[in-house]
């Protein structure tokens, strides 16, 4: 009888925001989950209950016959693991889920490794669908690509196949789109709290943003003072945040940018 | 027989983005918009067919008997347009829809004034639907407060009335969360285009970036190399960015402010 993809057994190694909504979609869509390790007892608990995988906080009890191995962890948490990830574990592939991370680094740990990176923003809290996330694969075999790709597609329509060059181009421009982008939220959500006004007044306003670039190029899609270089605004925002040296800085810089792009 | 708010006589001065979205709204409604004065005659009529109104580029020939004047103008035109604005239209109802500008520049020009600021993105190329749109009205007389809070809830649900001083913060709030975001994603857009990757790539992560603010606060909701502080995945970043200075120092700054705030 075929075994089908979902058979696949995987241990996750980190049980952080990204491996929670990754297991737990995985889980969701029938996949075998065996194992969550996690330097954090509560972390690992929590996960395994939720993929009914049983837990470990040690790296010598992590089992050894898994087909796949998930890891993902703060960068500089892997690449301290990494020599005692993998040995004993060699029969299973090996794949990591950072933006930021080559491939190569399996090499001269692994025989089969690779990169599973789903472009998303994860947070425990608020577990997301994979059915719209770009997965991003890579490997060093054909075959265990075309694995990679097979998971993927179990959870989402858009996989890709890209070299840890292209990953890690996406991963620094969805720092710009994501991160940078939420930090201006965060920075509005500081300005309305100080003015007693609801952050909830701004969600039209951001959801319009989002949308908006969906259908025009986001240069394109440019409002307000900075891109018509209206001064008087301008000079009137930067003086309201004169007890804001830093947000004034960050208002300056990025008026400028603005218009000089524009 | 009584009349309805709808048959309120509207004239739009301006014929820009905030003032397109805003008229054909109003006549989507069923509101008599009767004339379009633009500075551009193209701009002039293109609106004023769209709301089934005349049009004109003479400030002279401004119909003098409308109850409702919309005034729409990048702020300097506006400021220089004023004082021949008003004069032998007295009767009427006098609003601008910006942001930055306090209900008192209306002082010693008009009899009845106000404000009508609609908080949102809008560019020509995109009408958007006025619904869920917060509107802040202000005026310099309780029955014409309510006046502009009946039409403003025939295309809104979320109709305030608010100072010009906390209209002025929620201005400068929306610069961050949206002008800023938005060229957060311009920014992105560029660094994809360098690498021959498309921007479309990016939308699942920018609609759950500004999903996710609905439910947790934007500082909670932080994720990314700057918030973990990950300084070899920052240092990677910014040496990808070798060459694109100004935007080597825009991640630098900010990604100090997140990890300031978080």
């Amino acid at each position: 009888m075929k075994r089908s993809i979902e058979d696949t057994s995987i241990v996750f190694i980190g049980a952080g925001n990204l491996a929670t909504n990754l297991a737990v979609s995985l889980y969701k869509k029938g996949f075998r989950l065996v194992q969550v390790y996690s330097r954090t007892e509560e972390s690992a608990r929590m996960l395994a209950q939720a993929v009914e995988a049983s837990y470990t906080t040690n790296i010598s009890e992590v089992a050894a016959d898994a087909q796949l191995y998930v890891v993902s962890l703060k960068d500089d948490a892997f690449l301290e693991l990494l020599p005692r990830l993998v040995e004993g574990r060699e029969k299973g592939l090996w794949v990591h889920t950072a933006g930021s991370i080559s491939v190569n680094v399996w090499q001269r740990h692994a025989q089969r490794f690779g990169v599973f990176y789903p472009m998303q923003t994860f947070s425990k809290a608020c577990l997301v669908d994979f059915h719209e996330i770009p997965i991003f694969v890579e490997s060093n075999s054909e075959a265990d690509t075309q694995f990679l790709k097979d998971i993927a597609s179990a959870l989402s329509t858009r996989v890709y196949e890209c070299t840890s060059e292209e990953r890690q181009s996406l991963h620094l421009a969805a720092v710009f789109a994501c991160n940078f982008t939420n930090h201006m939220y965060a920075l509005a959500s500081r300005l309305l709290t100080k003015y007693n006004l609801p952050f909830e007044v701004m969600l039209p306003l951001i959801d319009e943003t989002a949308r908006k670039v969906h259908t025009m190029n986001p240069q394109a899609a440019q409002t307000g003072p900075a891109v018509r270089y209206d001064r008087q605004i301008i000079d009137k925002h930067l003086a309201m945040l004169a007890d804001e040296p830093e947000m004034q800085q960050i208002y300056c810089l990025l008026s400028e940018s603005i218009h000089k792009y524009s």
